[in-house]
């Protein structure tokens, strides 16, 4: 058993939860919480740690082989104000935005500069339930890993192929176009409504920074400006809601063609 | 000026920051940032507060009296971190539901027990661009003057008719039926999908708590459970995505229907 807060391990996950660095630099991340933690595929577990005072709660639900850390060391090493006790470090599932691109039939979100890990763990979630084929980070968004990106996520993380543009992500936009991909940026100058669009197999969705959208860059690369019509006084929604309006779109899209069988793309 | 972190208004400012009480008995509630400031109805503004190292900055965009405070003292009343040097109090303004419930053509957001600020604040702001009327929240969801919520707003706050249901939730929704309210209550046990309703004049949608969902009682109260579909391994979405989808589709519907001339309700 792991007994004191000095323990390398402990402090190597608390290094975990606060340098993204030090997740790029060991291919780990730490990811906390009971549901959380049984959804992990086999072969990304690194390891599990489990609190001591609440292994007869935990251990039950968990299949996996863990170690056992004491209640001090264990606050020590979470991340949250009232742990329920397990905690994996994780190896990350690294996917190269051409893998993405090559996949049959891709609809992806392409993320500038996002930076609220709060708004891409929960772009990702409703990217799973959206059926979303994956989704594409600039090398500046808040990193996946994250462990507010991760805990919002709810899991989704470990199902929806995540792939950050390490380089520049105009080579990303145009690798994309050479796959046959049509872009379309979410933008308020957008000439046409996102339920105007008639999205094909090869999308790829563009979402901006919470502050200030798109770069005229990114902008510019895009096939079509499309924007989310709006009321009253709103100058923009909140990112994760705007990804998720657009999300929520193509699936309907793709249900009511496979209804009536008369899919564009197929 | 006020110089001293011991002033009343200061240690008033504060108290109204942190308690949902303190700004229930006042009536009173805080709306930090130049941006926000601007956006309070001018009968609403109770006091202004600048911070004097930024009184160059940012007085040129305020078109009202304000009290210049002590950097010292302004950041005893702030409650950001990076604090833009402007803070105004405002007066909060009231509504029942039953003003909301008989607006003509009403579409209202009915919130069970949301307890996530920037969940709430989220549906405020997408509400506002999607033209909902207004939103009714039971007296155990998150207080709509927190100030994490008045900043997720961005504003939607000042425009957006918010009511909290001070009586049994329940009474509120028979009161809504009584007004031919249809109210659609978004469940995973749903049997029919989001997007295969059509949503009439007087429309309410029903959306539950971030963790457990709507209770028994008022999915019952409901007049049908309708769901947004899910692939993968996704159990829910984030509320306040659910709650987008649902105003984005209901808007939709309208648009689709004010184009055609055909719109139902009319």
């Amino acid at each position: 058993m792991i007994t004191s807060r000095h323990n390398e391990k402990v402090r190597l996950v608390r290094e975990l939860s606060d340098s993204a660095r030090a997740r790029r630099e060991t291919g780990l991340f730490p990811a906390e919480g009971i549901r959380l933690v049984r959804e992990i595929p086999r072969d990304q577990i690194e390891s599990v740690f489990v609190q001591e005072s609440k292994e007869a709660a935990a251990a039950p639900d968990l299949t996996v082989p863990y170690e056992l850390v004491s209640d001090d060391a264990f606050t020590a090493m979470s991340d949250t104000k009232n742990p329920q006790g397990v905690l994996a470090l994780v190896r990350r599932n690294v996917i190269k935005p051409e893998e993405l691109a090559g996949r049959e039939n891709a609809v992806l979100m392409i993320l500038e500069h996002l930076q609220d890990p709060g708004n891409l763990g929960t772009i990702i979630r409703c990217a799973e339930g959206a059926g979303i084929t994956g989704i594409i980070c600039s090398a500046d968004t808040v990193d996946v890993t994250n462990p507010k990106v991760v805990r919002s996520t709810m899991g989704s993380i470990f199902r929806v192929p995540v792939s950050v543009a390490e380089d520049s992500f105009t080579d990303v936009l145009s690798m994309l176009h050479r796959h046959d991909f049509r872009l379309f940026a979410a933008h308020l100058a957008g000439t046409c409504d996102y339920d105007e669009v008639s999205y094909p197999s090869r999308t790829g969705i563009l979402i901006g920074n919470e502050a200030n959208g798109l770069t005229a860059e990114t902008a510019q690369a895009a096939d079509q400006l499309v924007r989310i019509p709006m009321e009253g006084r709103v100058e923009s929604l909140n990112a994760a809601v705007a990804a998720s309006v657009f999300m929520y779109e193509i699936y309907r899209q793709k249900r009511a063609a496979a209804r009536t069988g008369n899919r564009q793309s197929e």
